[in-house]
């Protein structure tokens, strides 16, 4: 059956694209959160209805993005989860333990820098990587018994 | 039946202490990770013996310490999780993904500050406060149906 | 062990305090939501601060009143919903189907008029009553094995 | 995948239609209940023997009903329930509380003159919308993360 | 989606193709244990190797049966059991326990002699029928909406 | 912990009391459904009203005692379930079903004359007994390591 | 559907081939772990870089061969675990244990020289075989009803 | 909460008794399988009748005493499993993968020399150990965070 992966985190960068154009040839699907950070940021408002208050305004979009966010995390047999250079990235360590307890395959992407603040997450992935290449690899490893 | 109540997040402030001072009175029991930061860092080697490479030094401590944190969230009836003002805390919203997946009630504790950056893991929570005293009036509320 | 029961529904009548009378001297614990209206509909502004729309404020109570309730159903044995005579008592249905799905015994209560409306909730149920009495009677059997 | 959606409650309009029209092209797939009220209150003397008992005609077609309905929402990825105007509609917010205890996506719609009789229903929904032009525009975010 | 129907229970008579003659044309599939009473009363040591002591010879083959039996109830929508006439049927009564406690849609098919011994099985079920077109006249509701 | 012990099944003989009096001393609870025939049957219509209809008279029964069997397996380690000599017995071979499929552990009771129609039971077991003895030197064992 | 089957264990033979060749127009499904044992052994490393430590080295490799494994365990209908003439082969029984946690129907497959030492094993085992044609035997039962 | 612990593998050295000892003064509890070698060998034909084929004896035995196995493992929030100098082991490393697929927290304990042999049961720990001593530090730290 197609192996089915999620790509979760960080979306200022390309990284999604380096491992889905890596990944052509595989039997292997993707699924990944609206990356449209405006988009993301205003669905709830756009489609429910303005809120003056920015605590409302944004607990309405981020409920909507949970319907795309836990089913692509739920049918998943694999979740990445990519932390970058910038932000707090909170939702991406909220989904990896959200994978960690549904017992998903968690595969971290990310630099050496944030080592030891991500030790927990670290320690609850099958693999801990720094490129897309990496994670490329170990799609084709899984499916193919392939290696670089 | 006591009201079990695991508290995740910010290790340097004594919010833990005033949670647990203000609940004095109610059936409640409370659970926390380790919350001695260098015993937490060090826990793996000092136990299992020491590495060489940074990644695996907190690898091993990070499993050891899973032991403790996935028995407190898988037991609890409530996850209280605090974002504080400093460091990455990406283990904190490790720990609400994972209540939230479980199916735990959670509460989460931020300043205004973070409003934004917790977006997502505010829409997964049941209630959001910002002070000790707000989690203690809720769980006085729960068990005992009074306000402030 | 004690045999634990959740009390859902209507809360203007004294049904719950006549099914704990009558059941005194049973091994049973009862739980039930906050019965105290006012306190139910504004507890998540009075904690947690209030809000100006009508939606908010319903939804902060909500939301905090769910953790008792979740918990509380959660927990029992047995489901006992009561609808009463008055009022659109959604919350009441939506509790009987929260604990249908989780496989809980449901035991409903309702007068005749209400028949078929209730049709569905009835047909998830192990018992529809009338009358508290009813209800001792069958924690009573199901206890002791004695009939009435 | 196909997104699969649950069109749960009110059966007098044509919202269910309005949502499928409106979603066509979306790679979705819908169920529903059998909406045709006379059949679905006969179903279970039709079939399987006529009952004098009015609250034994009612329960052997709530139980047949419920063959269709669990299985439905069992197998959605989002259960939207629709409250109308007009009857109790208990079915309705029963399928809503089966479906919140089943970790399903929940979107509620109904009009303002219902909020605070459905607070609970609301707490527990994703998205609360108005009107099937809503679930619509949410269907098309959450599949092809494009606004209105 | 294709309804998935596992039919359970009596081997002697032809009650599995009249239901699954009267079915064709409506999207359903259909499982069952081997029907072959020779074959199901010896596959174990046909393959396994011969038992001397009939025990084990019946604990071989009901086992090598049980691959296909629970893989049965386990991806079926709805369980079908019927009880015949003849033997004592534990299989059928146990496949039908089996089938609750997973949650599977229960309808069970037997005659007016077998109801007072057949009541908490009946319980359980969502259709207590007499007759295969019965069943099929429920499979034909719960997906088309029509009745007979 | 105590060791919880459900004994399903036949109810005319005394072969609970042989299994309560020979494991005193042992860390064990026993539960079992009510053994009382008369107050079995009757019990539905005893509290919530008569039926002139027998199938619905056994129905309000079954269903009222499901409350208590249902509830006994769940919480129990090992169920027993015993096939007498006499009557067809379908409620211990359905309660055999339910406990297997929720992973509890099976201990059958029969004598040799049932071994062929229980095959499927007895291989869904842990162990299969002829007397309540044998049962009792199973409980020891399981606690103290101790053998007959 | 198509029955699929999760072949574990022993990579030094070709009973896989055996298994698979012999299955031939069956409507079946095959995996397996990585049965190149040198990739096997160095994919950790190989993709995510070099460990001097052995235990690392292993550690990378075991948690990324897991991606594959636990996936597949997961997705099986059947789990045939074999153990073959050398070698500890303690991730044989790591997932054979591991699928019967699951419920997964297992099948063994060993020589006699091995009976006592896999007991527990085989104890959890819906049949237990010698040689891949006995394997082939029970695919083309359990799907077909057909005996050698 | 008292912590469980199961100490599952070796039964042939005092490596129970010197984590029991040293855990003196901690709230925890221990489980362990009968750890009598001919005891555990011979339960089932001593209590269930004798056989003459070995591998029914074998196999009474094996089930009854997991009867034992899978409620300790399954009551357990930690699962230690030893892995000693002889014997092939096989019941303890299907106790680890059995353990890991219901999600228990695992501490394997063995020596260098089988560290390749079990990199498939170590990569699903959470820590691996030595030595008693080693588990017993653990055992501290998880409930009074205290170091060596």
């Amino acid at each position: 059956m197609t192996l089915r992966i999620y790509l979760s985190g960080e979306i200022h960068t390309d990284w999604r694209e380096q491992i889905i154009d890596g990944a052509k040839g595989l039997d292997v699907s993707f699924d990944s959160p609206v990356t449209d950070h405006a988009a993301s940021d205003d669905c709830g408002v756009a489609i429910l209805g303005a809120e003056p208050d920015k605590f409302w305004h944004d607990h309405k979009g981020a409920k909507v993005n949970a319907i795309r966010t836990r089913r692509g995390i739920g049918q998943a047999d694999i979740v990445v989860v990519r932390f970058g250079e910038k932000y707090k990235q909170w939702n991406a360590a909220f989904d990896a333990g959200y994978a960690a307890a549904l017992g998903k395959s968690l595969i971290v992407m990310h630099g050496p820098d944030h080592q030891h603040a991500l030790k927990e997450v670290d320690a609850a992935a099958l693999a801990v990587t720094e490129t897309p290449a990496q994670v490329v690899q170990i799609l084709r490893y899984v499916l193919d018994s392939t290696l670089p």
